[in-house]
């Protein structure tokens, strides 16, 4: 059924018209768009002055702004540097992960503004923006970054924007599926992002499967020093994570209570991490692909609960566990995926955010189930899950169960559209690199000569020597 | 008219004795300037607890701390992190890089707090000090990083710490002119930080023009991990700027807003600069170079406006043309700068920060010239350029023709600043390597030697093998 | 009196079972603890909505998450970035460096969490956390990072979990003390984290001492690569020590000027330790141990009095002082420590930590001592020294010489602590390795072939070349 793709064919990666092309027009789109669509909320619009008056506050402090900017700083230091550096680990892709994680979040946030503006904050014929408007489109890129590292090394850059431009569009509806239709919580997007982004991504590499990809197997590996660069990536999320889980949680005690659970569950996530990458190897070493990516799989796994009363006994429960799956399905799961299933999965992000995105989403449906007045008190019972208006009669057992098929529905939208948009990508006028000249920089990028003999008696050809 | 110069005189750039003088006599004068004039200001003092009473206020979160230190950490991290390893793209200067710009950074803060503090925090002989003068300093000495990098490997740690010196002097002079003579807005720094330090490097490094500096040219380019650390230093930039650009605005919508316009344009600019730097070579493959530099001129062109109510589509269009400008600039304008004029610009900081400096300034005076109570509501309008006191009657227009003059001063003194500087550097006092020696660590760092072959078989020459 | 250890005994480097074992055992015993006494305390807890209404607060941002959060966020970057990648100088020792690093803080702060929580936060049988919790989480752990500094390369990761479980009970005993019994002030932890720190691993390595340690004095250096990753760790240490410092300060006045004293003090530092690095090495040139480490020392001499009235200028004193005594201990006295007393400090956390640790605790005792009513305002004295109370009646000189029985406390404990926990890593069963061995990643870990010259011959054995 799969037959050898692009023969011969690296000619077609050459970027100079097509990309150039794409960039350009779609960003004119962008202003064309914000022009019509996007103006400033009334927290950032210099009408905020007599906005107070009329709200009644006394003090400046009281503007979102304060309450969110530091924790969307992290996420936004998590989704450039955090994804863009995890991804550095490949010994010559360096430029590639950086690089087109840049672009494509770049582009990403500016059209999840919109995508999401559209859902959630259109007023009067407006998309009204704020802070959270921010983290948000930042969230919504966050997920295109995880479906990035499975193909990672196997695309142009063109195939990414495309991508990027359907699943920022999916992700918006699955979104809006989800918070809107279903009343469900998912502060953290353990099912909007991780797992949509996850089974997404994994759909998308499944449809371009490359069956004679071992030609480029030498370069699939690390060398020492992209490994430490990973590491930048890897410390800058697990660091981070607990703002990313409660960024956009309410006020007070709910953001507060996020970050602390996303803690602990984080840390219980290293020792099991370490555990069974050690326990798994023969010679009893760990590996480097365990630290940089299992560590992280407790903070995807809470991040439905973490806003919730998951107390932080239970969030070391929920990233011990993580840990252990992480690891196992790296060591195990992934090279069946690979020659079974024929899902080329090249950062394993099956287990970072595929199996921890759906026992987040679990832990998230069974933690809702589980509320109680007792627990969260009166005030504090309805305020976490927003059980006002249409949902007043909503129990948690009901919770519970629509928080379970959000989980379905978020497999659904990622399966249909990661088919739809792989089947997209698989059209060859893309530019692609053929298969032997995957994970390589030099294909898209202008790479400098290699440092060690030349760097002190290299050749300028254009200039000779003066004689 | 120029003479090759310090024709061998490499011993010339021995530091024992100079550089430990000049690093201990200017800390002793800072000392005594702090211990003369420097004390906390009525938010860091402990006399604050009375302070609240008397200006009836009920909580600890009003002091100016909560509101601004975020965003001072976040400074910090450009002014150390950022312009430091953006500039380690050298392959064998990322110890001077990062290292003399932490030194000269470090001194330049201190000497910018009593600078800045004689001309705007001094009061009863007093400079009285909170965070929003820390954020001050870094910004002065983030004009002085800008400078940095147009002598990037040319210079001598004296000679930084001698233009450090004269440069915070005259960063403060034409910051008063502008914020206080004209009254002109720049909150983020288009004209004072970016516009000024550009073109007073670019004076600088003409005056020390040395036309004999192919005879390092090998030293000049980069190499697959230096390209990889300079990614840290762009991203922290990129990601970072919002926080730059509303870190000093009022408290509350202003702050909002400007981060808002900040991240949009930001944003804008990476698809244009990837756009431009495919299109603009042969082989259609993207240059780290540009990647590295032109992605962040969107945040130096809305330095002057982001506050003010550009709003999010007028942002993208800002960030949108500076891509372009910066990308086409390193492309055609770099080169002819060093062939025609003399002027060798080591990381471009014509394209970084002149050229996007100079559009910021006239976005930010047209901003201003648009402005209408319509748009910014009554009050708004009135606190957003400060139109109180003896200002209250200027109009828009004037305003916007203020800041017009604004760029103009600050061109003027960057350029006779620098003439003044480039001649006080020119002196053959300061040891700066010769021609062939430049960019390389090697001539005032220890550098280990390399880790290749001999990592595992290296000699110890003090310690002959035990018989 | 000193034996070689572990002659030809590689083979008990193996981690397969213990390490595992260790980390599930241990993690599993955190969960139950956490189970039966960690609870959210009242500002995390969704009951928090009710007890706003008790405590008359009208806005959620008086939720101590908001004081607090950003520098919380600071600190962990510092103990996981900061304290990870400055020991990542070592050319062939980054993956230790990095990872044994989070291994260790990941343990310690669960650890951290319930022995701090037992001493200060036990109310009912619970332990109640917040975000001040979790700062003294990574607090507590800061001092195991810093003893970690000593033994770098030559122990186990099951040593390192084990030095920390025994050091974080050790720091919290050590830390009630101070705080409770001797009414201490300790903000920033030059007695409780560095002098405790520094003083404990001194010890923990003088016990372990390895008389032929020189032969694997090839990989104690560093190379150009590892150089720049470890500016990374210094940087983020440096830009961030004001957050250190200031974190669990009093609201306002006491964080606000924290901040400023520790960022005056580290400025100075930098020019001393430039100065010096230059001035004692025969060709002048700086060296980057100095730059790396010895910069660093002004933060840690401020940590008891910056949030004390010490000024700016007591600060910049401060900082000028310690960048001497560091950078000439690196020159001086880590030689000495070896040759003479057997004190192998890899890092020298001795010239970071050690001296400039005593030097805070001294000029804290100082500056409480010299406290009056006059400079910090009557309101503002009483609440900057807790003299509420028992403690109503003490006087500065009082709480000075207390200050200082605090250092004398803190270097007993280290002292006992250090050589019985010595004592227990000196057992041949925790793996460590042989001492041709040491600073050398290969022994714990999976390490990627090079880069060099196979980076695109290389072959795969496992599969043949398809014929």
């Amino acid at each position: 059924m799969e037959r050898p793709r692009h023969q011969g064919m690296a000619r077609n990666t050459y970027m100079r018209w097509r990309l150039p092309l794409i960039c350009l027009l779609w960003e004119a789109a962008m202003i064309i768009l914000f022009g019509v669509f996007v103006r400033f909320g009334p927290e950032a619009d210099a009408h905020w002055e007599e906005e107070k008056h009329k709200m009644n506050l006394t003090s400046d402090i009281e503007n979102d702004f304060y309450f969110r900017y530091p924790s969307f700083q992290d996420v936004h230091v998590m989704i450039f540097v955090g994804f863009g550096f995890l991804m550095t680990f490949l010994r010559r892709y360096g430029f590639g992960a950086v690089g087109f994680n840049f672009l494509l979040a770049a582009f990403g946030i500016q059209w999840a503004l919109l995508m999401q503006g559209w859902f959630h904050s259109f007023q009067n014929g407006k998309i009204l923006i704020g802070v959270e408007n921010l983290i948000n489109a930042d969230f919504c890129v966050g997920s295109v970054c995880v479906a990035f590292g499975a193909i990672l090394g196997k695309t142009s850059p063109i195939q990414l924007l495309v991508m990027t431009l359907f699943q920022v569009t999916l992700f918006a509806v699955n979104e809006y599926i989800l918070l809107n239709l279903l009343h469900v919580k998912d502060a953290g997007g353990s099912m909007t992002i991780h797992t949509f982004g996850a089974y997404f991504g994994l759909t998308v590499t499944r449809v371009l499967y490359r069956p004679n990809l071992e030609q480029s197997k030498d370069k699939q590996g690390s060398v020492y020093h992209s490994d430490l660069f990973a590491m930048i990536g890897t410390l800058y999320l697990w660091m981070y994570w607990p703002s990313f889980n409660s960024a956009i949680s309410e006020h007070g005690d709910a953001q507060h209570r996020a970050a602390i659970n996303t803690y602990c569950s984080l840390a219980a996530c290293v020792l099991t991490t370490m555990a069974f990458s050690s326990m798994l190897q023969k010679k009893g070493k760990l590996d480097m692909v365990h630290i940089q990516n299992a560590t992280l799989a407790g903070g995807v796994a809470v991040g439905t609960s973490a806003e919730m009363m998951l107390t932080p006994y239970g969030s070391l429960i929920v990233g011990f566990i993580c840990g252990i799956v992480s690891t196992v399905g790296y060591v195990y799961l992934t090279p069946v995926l690979e020659s079974r299933l024929h899902i080329q999965d090249t950062c394993g992000i099956h287990n970072l955010h595929g199996m921890p995105g759906l026992i987040g989403g679990i832990v998230g449906a069974i933690t809702a189930a589980a509320a109680t007045e007792d627990v969260y008190g009166k005030e504090g019972f309805i305020k976490a899950f927003d059980f006002t208006g249409s949902y007043k009669t909503r129990t948690p057992s009901v919770q519970g169960g629509f928080q379970a098929a959000g989980i379905v529905v978020s497999l659904l939208m990622a399966f249909a559209g990661g088919a739809l948009v792989g089947a997209i990508l698989k059209l060859p006028i893309w530019g692609d690199a053929a298969d032997e000249n995957c994970f390589e920089d030099d294909i898209y990028w202008e790479v400098p000569e290699d440092e060690e003999s030349d760097a002190y008696h290299m050749h300028n050809p254009d200039k000779p020597a003066s004689p």
